[in-house]
C-alpha cells in the first residue's frame, strides 16, 4: 500500500540526516545561537535579497502562526483568513486561544483578493462593537493547491499597506508554490510584498521546522520573547539550523519541491487524459481529481489517499498529495492502475 | 574551550541518529500515529508498570508545561511552584499567557513539601477574591540539582490527594534524578504518585522531545485537542517516537543519565577534596561549587560554565553541568587544571 | 426629536429609583451579600419554580456572556451561535478574547434549531484538528426580534442533552420574549430547558444589571471566582439587588415588557395597514419595516431610528425599538406622521 | 451594630440620587455618549488642567485595572506591583487571566520606589527566558492607607520615563489620598506624572464607577474597543456620567473624602491618646490600630470591623475604615466605648 495521503509520511532528505550525523558531537550554543542556524539565516537573507530580514526557526506551522499573530495583534484586533485557511479550519482554535478572532471569508480557490478584504472592513465598521481587522493571513500555496500570481500579491500588498493591515503569508508549502509551472513569484517577492511569511520545511524534506521571516524587521523586535513563551525556542536549535542550511545551501529545497510538483503533474496529466476533471486546476503537489467511485474503490486497494468530497451518486473528488520523497515508480503504478481499470471499459 | 554550560550542547546519542537513518524512507502515519511512537509508548507503559498510562511526545519542556497546565485548570485556578521552578523563573510567563497565576513559593533546595502547600492554601482562603490553588508543580531533579526522596514524594502525593490538588512533575532531568546515587524513586513511582509527569529527552540524549505521561488517564481524555491547539502535534511525530524507542528499548536513557551523574560526581569529589563547599549537595548532573574568584578566572580560560552567584569579595558559586555526552577526559582535564592551580599555592 | 433607536435611552423605572433612595443610607454587606440581593434571588427562584437555581447579578450582557462561557469551557472547546448572535456580531471578540472560538451559523430569523447544531458537529468531526463544539448559545428574544416557541426550546434542549452540549440563553430581552403575544414559554421553562440563561434588566427598566441563572447548580459551583476575576463583582451589589427586587416583587418586569411590545405592535399594525412589509414578523419590541426611502427621510426629521438594510433603489428596512419608557403619544405621533405623508399620495 | 468594615456599605451621596431622578426620563445616547458623561469629562479635564486627557467611566476597579493593563501590554510584557497591590492580592488573577504576569514586590507601606523597580529589572534581565517588565502599577492611597508624596511620585515618574515603563496609578481611594492632611499631590499632578490613573467613585460616594484617565492620550487611542470587549461599556453610561458630574461639579468628591479622613483621624487620635500604636501611620480613611484582644472583643459587640493581623498572645491589629457616609456620632460612640473600657482598668 503506497501513500499519497500527505507530504510528511517519510523522514528527511538523506543529506540532512547526513549533516546531522557529521555535526552531532560538536558542542554548540543552545536556543538557536549555534553556527548552523546563523549560517542558514545568512544564506536565506542572501537568497531573498533582503539583508535586514529577521528569521526564526520554529518546529511547526500552527506554532509559527500563533506566535506571529499573537505577538503582533493587540487585544481587540483580528486576523482575516480564507475559510479554507489553515488557521480558520485546521488548528483547533489556536489563534482564538491566544485571544483573537479569525474572520473567515469564503474565497475562490482558497485565495484572498483586495475585494474580499474590503468587504470585511465594511462589515466591521461599527467601532467599538466589533473587532478591528488588522492582519491578513494568506497561504501560498493554498490549502487547495492553488498559488498567488505576482500581480495578485502586488495588489494585496498595496491594499494592505494602504489600509494599515499586516500581511502575513503561511508558506507551509511555499516551495511547491514557487516552483509551480505557472508561478511568477520569487522568494524575494515574498519578503518584499509581505510583512512576514514563513518557509515550510516539514512538508518539503525536513524532519521538522519552518523558517519565519520578517521582511519588516521592526515587527520582529521582541518576538524572541514570544518564541520562548509559547514553547518554540528549542534547546537544540541546531536541529533546525542544520536542516535549513542543507535545504538552502544549494537550492535543494526548490529541487525537492520541483520533484513533488512534477510527480503531481504527471498524475494529473494522466487523469486528464482519461477525461476526468478536477476541483481546482492542478498546480502544485496537491491535486483534487473527480473520479468515478468504482475507480476510487479500485485504486484504494493499492494506494492510500483521502476521499475529499462527495460530488454526486457516481463521482467523488479525492486528494492526491506527492512530496519530495514520492517514488516515481509508484506514481507510474498509480497511473497504470487507473488506465488498466478504465481501459477495461469500467 | 570545552563547555560545562548545559546538557544540550551536543546532538543526539548516535544510536538515535542511526535509527532515524534506517527508518527514514518508510511511509508512516503522521501526528504521532506512527508505529514507532506506538511502540515507544507501549515500552514506557511496561517500564512504569502502568498499562493505562496515556502518553504524548512533545518537542520541549515549556510547551509540555503550558499544555498540561492550561488544559487541566479552569479560569480561576492557579498552580503552585517553587520560586526556582522552571515555570516560575524561566519560561517568559508561559503559564500566565494561558491565563493562570503561578503562585511562587520560596523553597529549600528547590523542593516543595506539604507544609509549603498548606501555607499557600492558608494564604489563598478569601474566596472569591483570590485564585484557587488547584495544581502543584514540582521538578525532579530540581533546577538546583536536588532530588525528591520516595518518602517526600509519597507525602506530597497524599497531601495533594487529600486536598484535591493535581500533582504534576516536570522531569526535564528525570533520568538524572532516578539514577542519582541517593535516589530511591523508580519510574513507576513517578507514575503512581503524580497525576502527570514528563520524561525529558532533550537533556538526556535526544535531539528533542519530552514524554508527557498521565498516570491518571481520565485527566488526559481530551488533551489531544490541546496539543494541536498549542502547536505541539508534530506532523512527523515519528521523529520523537523513534527517539524514545531507542532511549527506552534497552534502558539507554538511564545509562546516559548515569554517565552524566558520574561525571558530575567525579568533578564534585575532586572539588571537595580541595576543601571547597557547594551551594547545594551535589546529587545529579548540575553542581554548584563555591570557588575562589581567581580560580574561576583561571578555569574560564579553558572551560565554559556559568558564574551563578556572587558569594563575597573572594568567592563565587559556579554552575557545572555534565551530560550523556560529557567526555571523561575533559572532566579529568578540568580537575587537573583546578588541582594544578590550587597546588601552586593560589 | 424622539428616539426609537434602542431600549436603553432612558434611566430606570421610577419605583426603582424610589427604592434606591429609601434604602440609600442603610449599611449593607458588599459584593452581592446584601439583603436585597438575597431577597431578589429568593423571589426569582420562586417565580421560576426552581429552588436550587443559582443566581448572580452582573452589570451587563457582554460581561455575563463572557463569564458564563469562559468559566464553563475548556481550552479546546467552542460555542455555537447564530451569525446574528450578540457574541458573534456585537461584542468585539469578547469570547475569543477569553480563548474560545465562536462557531457562527447562518440561521433563519436569528434562531438555532437542532439541524443547525448537527451540521456544526458534522463539520467539526476531525478531532483533534478542530475545536470541540461544547456549548450552544441562543438569544430569546433574538437580535432580530423573533422568539423561540416552547416546542423549539424543548427540541433544542433535548438535542443538547443527548449530545453533551451546554445550552445557554442570552435573555437581554427575555421580558419582551416571554410577554410576546405569540409566546408560549414561561420563565420556569427557561430554567428547566437551559443549563443557564439570563434575565436582562438593562433593556427593561433597570439602570443596569442582568440576572444570570444556573438551572443546573452544579455548573455554577465556582463561578463566583470568575465573577471577581472578570471585574463583575460590584462592591455595591445592592444596586442590582434592589433593582431586581423591584422588578420582580410584583411582576413589574413583565408589565414593562408588555408595554414595550404593545407600543411596537401598535406601530407595526399601522405600518401593515399601509401595506408595508417587514424583514421579519413583528413579535417583540424590535420591528424591521421595509419603507419607501422618501418616507424614511420624512420620518427622520421628527424621529430617530436606525436604517437597517438597503432593500432596493426605493426601499430600505429600518429598525424601530420601543421600550418600557416609550411614550404612547410619541408612538401615535409616529403613526400619524406616516399616515399623513402616505395619505398625501407620496 | 455599626460597620467600620469598608467604605462601600452605603448607597450614594443623596445629591447623586437626586440628579439621577431629575434626569431619569430624558432620552440620552447610550454607551457613554450622553451629555452628562461628556460634561463630566470636560469638568475633570479642567480640574486636572489637562485638556487632552482621555477619560472613560468603568463600573469597578478590577475591570478598570484589567482593561488598562491588557490593552497596553504585549504578550510577553509584565506589570510590577507591590505585593499588597490590589492586582497582586485581591483580584482573583484578573491580570494573569488576560495573559500577563504580575511581578509582586515586597514593599514598605504598600509603596513602590525606583529602587524596587530597578531590582525587578535586574532580576528580569535574561531575555528572552523571562518576561519583560513594562508597566508599574501603584495605588494612591495604598491598600494599607498610606499615600505617595509629590517628591516620590516625581521620582517614580522620572524613573519610569527613563526606562520606558508605563506608570499606572490605581486611585480607588484617590480622593482620600489627595485630601489627607500630609498630602502635597494635586489631581493635576496625577495626570502629569502618570501615563494613566483612575479616580475611584465607588468608595467615595458613587453607586458605582471609576474614571479612567489617560494623561498620555496616544495610549488611549483604541481603548474603546477593549472596553466593549471586556464588558465595560455600559449601555446606560449616563449612570456613571451623572455621578461623576455631581461629584466634581463643585468638589463634592473632595469634601466627601475629607469627611472620611476626618472621621478616621478623630478615631486615630483617640486611640493614640490611649497609648496604642498602629501598623502604619494613620493617614487616610483606613487605619490599623494594634489593640488588646480583650478590648477588641468588647468593641466587637457594638461595632463591626476586620481583625487584620495577629500581633502576639495579647494584641492584634484591626482595620477600621471610615467613609463619606460615616456618622460622626458613631465614630464618637466607638471612641467612647474604647475609653470607658480602658478607663475601667481593663
Amino acid at each position: 500500500m503506497y501513500h499519497f495521503r500527505n507530504d510528511y509520511a517519510e523522514g528527511a532528505h538523506p543529506s540532512i540526516l547526513q549533516k546531522l550525523l557529521e555535526t552531532n558531537l560538536e558542542q554548540q550554543a543552545g536556543y538557536g545561537e549555534d553556527i548552523y542556524s546563523t549560517e542558514a539565516k545568512a544564506i536565506l537573507r542572501q537568497k531573498m535579497n533582503h539583508p535586514e530580514a529577521v528569521i526564526y526557526f520554529i518546529s511547526g506551522g500552527t506554532q509559527t502562526n500563533l506566535i506571529l499573530i499573537s505577538s503582533l495583534l493587540r487585544v481587540h484586533e483580528a486576523v482575516i483568513s480564507a475559510q479554507t485557511g489553515h488557521i480558520a479550519a485546521n488548528e483547533t482554535g489556536a489563534i482564538e486561544a491566544t485571544g483573537h478572532k479569525v474572520i473567515a471569508v469564503p474565497a475562490t480557490d482558497g485565495k484572498l483578493q483586495p475585494a474580499d478584504i474590503q468587504s470585511v472592513m465594511d462589515a466591521y465598521a461599527l467601532r467599538p462593537h466589533v473587532v478591528k481587522p488588522r492582519m491578513v493571513y494568506i497561504s501560498n500555496a493554498t490549502e487547495t493547491g492553488t498559488i498567488y500570481s505576482l500581480a495578485e500579491l502586488e495588489a494585496l500588498s498595496a491594499f494592505c499597506k494602504a489600509h494599515q493591515l499586516i500581511l502575513f503569508a503561511d508558506g507551509a508549502r511555499l516551495g511547491h508554490a514557487l516552483t509551480a509551472a505557472s508561478n511568477d513569484v520569487r522568494l524575494e517577492d515574498m519578503a518584499r510584498l509581505t510583512d512576514a511569511f514563513y518557509i515550510g520545511g516539514t512538508k518539503n524534506g525536513a524532519l521538522l521546522g519552518e523558517a519565519l521571516v520578517f521582511g519588516k524587521p521592526e515587527l520582529a523586535d521582541e518576538v524572541d520573547y514570544a518564541l520562548k513563551q509559547k514553547g518554540a525556542l528549542l534547546a537544540k536549535g541546531r536541529v533546525m539550523g542544520i536542516q535549513f542550511l542543507e535545504l538552502f545551501r544549494d537550492d535543494l529545497y526548490f529541487d525537492l519541491a520541483r520533484h513533488a510538483n512534477r510527480m503531481a503533474a504527471k498524475m494529473a496529466q494522466a487523469i486528464k487524459a482519461k477525461g476526468f476533471s478536477f476541483l481546482s486546476e492542478p498546480t502544485t503537489n496537491q491535486i483534487f481529481p473527480i473520479l468515478p467511485k468504482a475507480l476510487i474503490e479500485h485504486l484504494s486497494t493499492q494506494f492510500a489517499f483521502y476521499i475529499w468530497k462527495e460530488i454526486d451518486a457516481d463521482y467523488a473528488a479525492v486528494r492526491l498529495i506527492t512530496s519530495w520523497a514520492t517514488d516515481e515508480q509508484m506514481a507510474d503504478a498509480f497511473i497504470e492502475a487507473m488506465n488498466q481499470y478504465t481501459n477495461n471499459g469500467k
